[in-house]
Parts: structure tokens; sequence; C-alpha cells
């Protein structure tokens, strides 16, 4: 060993032991004859004191010693005179009475402080100095305890991990999937997984009951900045289970990981809203349940209910669909220019409204709307009552012909207005169920229906009337959770009776070779006893940012890649040997 | 939920309860006017009777269903009149008073039951069918208790699991690597790790100070018996350690999962041996330590020692640069046919020895010996000293020119002689570190030296100054795990100093360029203050292996691929679209 301590451990208790320590240097100061350099590693910092009047030559090397050189001290636990209560160790340090340089190092690149003056890229490029600042550090500490504590659960509850092959099947259709060549099957293809969810029914069929496995998954899709082509999935299944009971014990698990691995307890069960009602109040299956600024319709022609809004001469509600409204508590004083900034915003390419109309309902009892001509106060005041609004408060209205649309934009708006009003505290956490999603989804492109989830999931036994007559109506047996307006994971009760299933890629589509191609082990599977099974899948990077309050996945994965897919620290994807490509039977034939 | 309890809980003390099973029918037999179906699931068997008498319709309902049909049962606890002693749940019965058919069977390919008439190709295809069957189950159950001991010990020592990239960069070198060809940055590829090497030493300079990750690793190699694409390695890094530090935490890993996974203490230290008294006394870098039957050199003209052969004639020892003998205790009676099969045995082309000698010390004190005629009794009582060989022992001796040839073939006759001794017991485990290899391996087809272990490992301090002058005396701070004969972990000490990396390059015969592309990513970062480090790999896939006393890793592998590198089951690899071989720049080019 080249230490008797870590840099975090010494105490006052320690005082006057003989101790060994090595670590980086943070920071080197002189004062008077006596140098002090800031020794650092994982578990803190240590104070170490060299002092020229003792020992003149020792001080001299130290004074030497340069940021990130790595160093071993040796000398005695002593209490400071001038204490640091900031960190643990600030009640010691150590007199040094002799020093090792273990590796020197080069002025690196960008400061290795909380903040530092590096930019994205550069580091990037240098991950591995960036992982030495504590804010780094302490995500892939907090993302090594969520796994384990994952873990620690699962086992508790009879759940085996269980090992999913990385080399697959390809299927013509997955488009999306990373392929690897095989050098022993000439011409022939693997394709990296997008997700284990073959392999985890199959484990059902086989009898293992409760399986699960933190897992990487692949997807080699244009990327976003939540987005990375390998992510890790916390993947499980169970057998002979009913939705309630896939709901009860991953409540269990994310109260389990945030309990264990952050201190929070949740002490009341999960809300849960169906997709239908998740999509009415709050415009997305996803709502963040941290703050209220629940949808108000004031006109909805294809569901009906009351329209407060049309027959005032304004042509743009005479004539939409659909108009919806959020009040924002206290907003009523906002600037003619925080207004306008609002609309620009619901205007932009992303969010795509056409305009804004807003009501103040101010405080002296007087309201003043962007729509004042059109509509007399009392008219003003009915949608005021619909929406709850109160003197002081900020009636923000959207409107248009798709009601689906219109909300997503209003959902849009409702969360740029949460983050203005600073409702969206990253240490409040608002778990919410979604339930009963659609099981189709009708592609207006395509004119045709797609799987929602994917083709396994199982229809409502109560919906499955309609799965001719009326698939749009038919709902699944198929949840999400939501956290904070992040999806952290969903899953489904599975199909597994083989008529069924064949329904199902019948209504998709599929011809029956095609499903025999992407899923004929499954549907033979079938034929030998499957049990009833349900699962669900969470994103571990999802989870990890959630906990660490990140914006992005991308500081809680030690080895990031770039927008492009790109690592730039080693420099890769990179061309490979025309000897390798041969082995393989390959050409590289770009297109110019 | 299907069930109230499972197949395996339900004892005496649960008699009169009301119960809900679901789960596999093992069997059903008709006795008179009852029906006993045994219910399986992964917990256990219990027997369900339908009284024939009582309930008529149900009996003929139970009469109906198959091998492997889910079925689900609700009845009462009773205690049985004939109890099965050996399953848990033998001592109860449920009267069934309903039943559901949850799924049907077709009769399924093999039968699943303890030892199954399914052969290996069929049980492969239909894996999801082989993994009810309770042996495999098993494998499975102690997969994960070991990879949850393993994470439950090093997270108790303070290491951090971190998950490195899956998708890396490919190097010219890595003839073996799979690759993936990217779509965002046409005409690269990516390679999949075989280990991650440099990603744990990256880490390390990073500070992480204790790492470790249960890790998928690929080796595009044509595979044996014991060797997969895909396998999985228990991954480990320390920084500020000695060889002594890592030989005491990773003993201390393995004597925990001994105990914890499956109830075997290891009471004593490990063992030690060099590598060079490995080679010396066993013939091999991973000796079988649970018997002896060690080496006795009878001649050995590059080494010295006594010669105890030339001289008498026998000129294919006079001959011989080494002569090597091993002693089989109670084997003097052995008959011609089997001392016959022994030297056919040796002399297979997987041996290549060209004879075998033997002299067999009676039980009566007389000797005999394939060699009489030239060595007379007072010649082979000195070899039988030598050797240790008392009355009724059996002395085997090979010879030959290259010491290690003839040493690996010795090493394979005595671990024959084990087996058929019965000495190579499979619940009992001799663990032996392996110390002090050395650093390069010569090549005799190439001429030139190779790194033993990788080109990071570190060479003994006091065995530097023979790197240019003589490198195969130099020693390395690398270490194996052996035990019973199989390697299942090994690792060094790290060169943290990027001169003597670069050293190590040189002497590997790697230009500048070649070790930049290769490694430049690691060398630039030893220069921002690298610490000592050292670390280790163990293959879960044989750590299970071991454990669980099979032959081959393919059955602690939940989908293992075949010799082929196939999925038979999945059917996979398999040919691609056009059109994704398109939008990945690629042609397929097989040469006739």
């Amino acid at each position: 060993m080249y230490r008797s301590n870590t840099c975090g451990e010494l105490r006052l208790s320690n005082v006057g032991s003989e101790v060994k320590l090595a670590g980086w240097v943070q920071k080197v100061r002189k004062m008077g004859g006596m140098t002090f350099v800031d020794l650092r590693d994982r578990y803190g910092i240590t104070q170490i004191v060299f002092d020229e009047g003792k020992n003149a030559d020792l001080t001299a090397q130290a004074n030497h010693v340069g940021r990130e050189w790595v160093i071993q001290v040796t000398g005695k636990v002593c209490e400071r005179s001038n204490k640091n209560t900031q960190i643990p160790t600030g009640e010691i340090e150590i007199i040094a009475d002799n020093m090792k340089v273990l590796s020197k190092s080069e002025v690196p690149p960008f400061t290795i402080e909380d903040n530092s003056d590096g930019g994205d890229d550069l580091r990037m490029q240098y991950r591995y100095l960036d992982l030495r600042r504590k804010p780094v550090l302490n995500n892939l500490v907090l993302r090594h305890n969520i796994a384990f504590e994952t873990r620690r659960y699962l086992d508790s509850q009879g759940f085996l991990e269980v090992e999913t092959p990385v080399l697959i099947k390809s299927t013509p259709e997955g488009a999306r999937d990373f392929v690897v060549p095989s050098r022993m099957n000439q011409g022939q293809f693997y394709a990296l997984p997008q997700s284990p969810q073959q392999f985890k029914q199959l484990l059902m069929v086989g009898g293992i009951d409760r399986y699960f496995q933190i897992v990487k998954c692949f997807r080699d899709e244009d990327l976003r900045a939540d987005r990375q082509p390998e992510f890790t999935q916390i993947d499980c299944e169970m057998s002979y289970v009913e939705q309630e009971d896939v709901l009860q014990m991953f409540e269990g698990m994310i109260k389990h990981i945030f309990k264990y691995a952050r201190g929070v307890e949740f002490t009341d069960s999960f809300p849960r809203l169906t997709w239908h009602e998740c999509m009415k109040r709050f415009g997305s299956d996803k709502p963040d349940m941290r703050f209220g600024m629940e949808f108000v319709e004031l006109k909805n022609v294809k569901e009906g209910g009351d329209d407060l809004v049309s027959g005032h001469s304004f042509t743009v509600f005479d004539g939409a669909n659909f108009v919806v409204a959020i009040c924002a508590n206290g907003c009523a004083s906002w600037t003619r220019k925080q207004l306008d900034q609002m609309t620009e915003f619901v205007k932009r390419p992303q969010v795509g409204a056409k305009g804004l109309v807003y009501i103040q309902m101010k405080e002296d009892g007087t309201i003043k709307s962007s729509v004042d001509k059109f509509y007399d106060e009392a008219s003003l005041r009915k949608i005021a009552d619909k929406a709850n609004a109160k003197a002081g408060d900020l009636i923000l209205i959207l409107c248009g012909d798709d009601a689906m649309k219109v909300r997503s934009q209003m959902n849009t708006l409702r969360l740029e207005m949460g983050d203005r009003l600073e409702l969206r505290d990253k240490n409040k956490f608002a778990p919410l169920w979604v339930i009963d999603f659609p099981l189709f989804e009708w592609n207006e492109e395509d004119q045709r229906f797609y799987a929602m989830h994917h083709p396994f999931t199982s229809p409502k036994l109560e919906d499955v009337q309609y799965l001719d007559s009326d698939p749009g109506r038919v709902r699944a047996n198929a949840y999400d959770l939501a956290m904070n307006g992040v999806e952290l994971g969903g899953g489904s009760v599975r199909i597994h009776d083989s008529e069924l299933q064949n329904k199902m890629f019948q209504l998709l589509g599929f011809t029956q070779e095609k499903a025999q191609d992407q899923f004929g082990c499954l549907m033979t599977a079938f034929k030998y006893g499957a049990p009833p099974h349900a699962g669900l899948a969470f994103g571990l990077d999802r989870v990890v940012s959630m906990l660490a309050g990140l914006d992005s996945i991308r500081d809680c994965i030690a080895f990031p890649k770039n927008n492009s897919g790109r690592d730039t620290m080693m420099d890769c994807p990179s061309v490979i040997d025309d000897a390798q490509l041969e082995e393989l039977c390959l050409k590289v034939d770009i297109k110019e």
C-alpha cells in the first residue's frame, strides 16, 4: 500500500498518528516559511504542511511540485490552528517529514475544480481529468449506489439477474439496429439489442419466474441531448402476475432506490392517471406533477362541453375546434414585455402555436386582456371562474383545430411557466403512474396503426371486442412511470396466447413470413406452455440523472459519446484495416 | 396475482389453508378414481389431487391436460397419507376444487427432467424449455448469487461499479475484434471490447481509486468447448496498491463468493507458487493442486542437476535433454492393457509424446519396467528413490529435447492419471496464486518477444536492469489465480510511468505511430499524474462453472452460442437487408 489512510478520513481523533498519504496535488500555497499542499483523492482533501525552518530541503522539494502531480507524503497528524469548517478533514493537517513524487503532471488543460474553466468539448476529450472533479465523481458514486440498491431490492424479491446475449439476431425491419459482421458466418450479421424484450419473454416461458438485468442496449439513432447510442436499462419481467402486481413491485423498487441511494422517502402511494386524463389535463403522457397549472378547456368541439369563447366575433376562437387555458398564479402583474416573450416562445417553430391570448386578473379587481375588444368583462369573468383564477392571476390561452397538437403546445408552455415561476425544484420528486395507454397509434403519413409500445403488449380484456371494429379505442395493459416530466420507465402485460399474438401481428400489418422471421422463436415458444407475464424497463441513465439533478444524461456516464456518436477521447469510430474488412467479406462503398 | 403461493413453499404448517397455485404440469397420474398432477414452477413441485368421486367434471378436465400445460388450481392444503421425503413439499398435497388452463402445450421435443432425453443440439434449439430443467435453472440461480455476492463484497470494500463503453475504438492490430459499422460516421467502425483494460486504467488516472465491473467482453475467435464469442468478466482495478494488496483483496473476494454462494469456507491462505516453480513441478501455469504427483526430473541438461538415466545404452534417454517422471501411488498392479492405454494416450497428436516409459514397484518388492533390459535393479531403485516411490507405486516417464514441451505433455498425463485415480473431486477446491510470470514470451515463429499478459504490465523493479540485455529473464508483477487446473483470473501491477511504458512499446516492436494509434489516449493520460495502480479480471463464466461442477461454461449461460458462433434458437447471425447495408455504406463481397 502506498498509503496508510485516504485523504478523506483523518480527524481530530487521529492527532498524533504517523500516517502515509498519497494523492493528487490540488493546490500549493506558500506563506512565509511554510508551504501548504492540498492533497486530494476520491475520498477528500487533506492539508499537508512543509516547514522550511524544520526541513528546508523537503520544503524546497514541495515548492517544486505542480497541480495534479501525484505525491506520497509521510508525517504526523496535528490539530490545525486555523480550522476549515467546510471540509470533514478541516480540523487537522499533516506535518510532512517525507515526500516522494510518484508521478508528475503537465499543466492540465482545464482546472480540476467543482466549477471548471473547461468547456464541454475539452472536458470530454480529457474525460479522465474531468472525472477527478467532484461533481462528476459524485454522479458515478450515485450511479453505483443506485445500481447496487436496485439489485439489493430485486434480489430480496426473488428476482434472478440473467444475462441475455449482446450478439443477437438482426431483423430486416430493424433499420436502426447496430450490426456486427460475423467472420465465421460469411455475409451474415449479428445485431446489438435495442432491448432484451424477446429474451426476457423467453425466460418467462423458461420458468425463470422473476427476471431482471441491468443491461446495455443500443440504438443507432440520430442523437439528441438526452440520447446515447448505448444506454443502460433496468430490465424486468415477472410471471403469473397482473398489472397491479407489477405496479406495486416497482413502486417498491423506486421507493427503495430513492431512500437508500438519496435519502428521499416517499410516504404515500404514487398517484395514477390514465393516459387519457394525462393528455386532457396536462397535454403530456409524462406530466410534471410538481406543480398544478392544469389545463382548462374553454371549447372542445369534438368532445363537447361548454363553449365559453365562441360568438364574440373573435374569429380565431370562433374558427378553432379546441381552445384551452392555464392559470398562472400571481402573474397578473407581468409586463407587456414579459407577455410578448411568452408569445414569442409559443410561436417558435419547436412549439408551433399561432399566437397567445392572455387575461390579467389585476390585484385591484380589474381585468385586462389581449382580446378586450371582443369580450366584455362578464365573458372574461366566466372564463376566469372556469380557470379558477383569482385576483393577481394570469390566464394564458392557446387554440387550434387539432386538440392533441394544441395540448402538446400548451404542455410546452406550462413547463416553461413552471420554470419561470421556479415551480420545478430539482429536490422535489413527483412520481406518477400513467396507465391505460392506447394499444395502437394512428400514423397519418402511412395511414395505418402502429403498436404504441410493442407488438407483445396485451390489450385490456374488455376492449378486445373492438380490435377489429375500432382499433383506436382499444386500451392496453401498459403503464409508464413518469417523474418531474421525465419518463423513467414503462412496460406492459404481455400477450401469452399465440392466437391473440397472431391476431396482433395481423392488425399491425405483418405478413405471416415477416412475423415468423422476426418473432418466430417467441411464437414457437408460446406453443409450449407460456405463463401469463408482464414486465417493464427503467432507463438507468434517466434514473441517475433524475436523482443527481442533471439536465443531461451525459454527465452520469463515465465515458459518453457526443451528438455524432463519437468518443472524442478515444477518437472513435475509426477506419479499419483492409485485411480485416477482407476477412469479414466486406467492402466500404461510400457514395459521394 | 395468479397464485397465492409458489409450488415450492407449502408445508405441513399450511394444512387447512385455501391456496391458489399456478405452474407447469410435470406429470399426470391416474390411480383409481383419483388423478394426481405434479405442478412445477421455479421454486418446486406440489402435488394436486382431483377426486372423481367428489368432482367428476373437474377430474375429467384434469385428465385432459398434458405435460407442460400451464394451469391454475385452487384448493385446500391437506396432509398426504403417502409422504414423499425426497422433496420439501412432499408432506402435503392440494385437494383441487377448481382448475383453469392458462396455456396449452404441444408435446415438448424432449423430456423436462433432471436427466433429459434431449441431445445438446435439440436442447439448445429449444433452450427456453431446457431452462425449465432443474440442473440448468440451478446454474442460473448460482450465477445470480455469485454475481450478487461479488458486488456485495466489492461494494463493502469501497469499489465503484463503473460502466465502460461497449462501442469502442477499433485498432488496426485487433484482427480478432468484432467491429460495428457506424451509420453516422460513414466508412468508420467501432469495435466491441475484448476487455475494458484501457478504460479501467483511465479510470485510475481519473481518481476512481477502486473500480470494478461485471462486464460482457467479446472475442471473434474460432471457438473451443470452453470459449464463447461473448463472455463475462469480473473486471477490477485499484490505485495506490502493490501486488500484495491486490492478492489479499481478491483472495478475500473469492473466499466470500465461495462462502456465501456455495457454503464452502477456505480457512487457510491460498498457497502461492512462482510461475517457474509451477512449470518445473507441474508443467502448467494453472496446476491442479487437488492432488500431488509432482514432477521428478531425472535429467535436465539445460538446468543441470543429477542425471539418473544416461549411460545405460538406452539411446532414447541418452539423446534427450530432458527426462521427467511422476509417481502414481498404488498403480503398480496396472495391467499391460492399462499401461498400453496410457502409452496410446501420450502418443495422441494432441499430446505429442514419442512414447512412455514405466517402472512398476510391485507390492512383493520386485521391480518391473518397460526398460528392464537397459537398467539394472539398482539403477531403477535410484530413480524410484528420487521419485519417492514405494512398493505398490507406478512411475511414468517422458522425455524429449524441449523441456517446456515435455512438461506440457507430462502435465496432460498427470491430469489424466488424476482423473483415472479419481483424485479430481468436483467438490474439492484447491486455489493457487501463480506469481512472478515472465514479462515476455519468445515467439519462435516470428523470432521476437511478445508481452505475456499485455504491454501495460509492470516488470519487477529488480529485473528492469535486464530489459535490454536479457528480456527473457525479466519477471513481471503479474499473477493468476488457478483452481483445480483452471485459470479463474489474473492480472498485474501496471506501468504508470510514461517513459517506462514507451520503453515497453519499443521492446515489443511498436513503432511510435502504432503505439500512438492504439494506446495514444492512455499515454497522453499518463502525462497528467497517473497513480500507481494494479488490477485483475476473473472469468465469471469460469467461476460459475467451477462452483457448479460443470465441464463446459455453456451450461451456466442462459443463451449460449455453439462452436460456430451461432445461436440456433434465434437462428443468428443472419443476412441483412440491402437497404441497411447501403445505409452503412457496405457491400458484402464473398470470395468463392
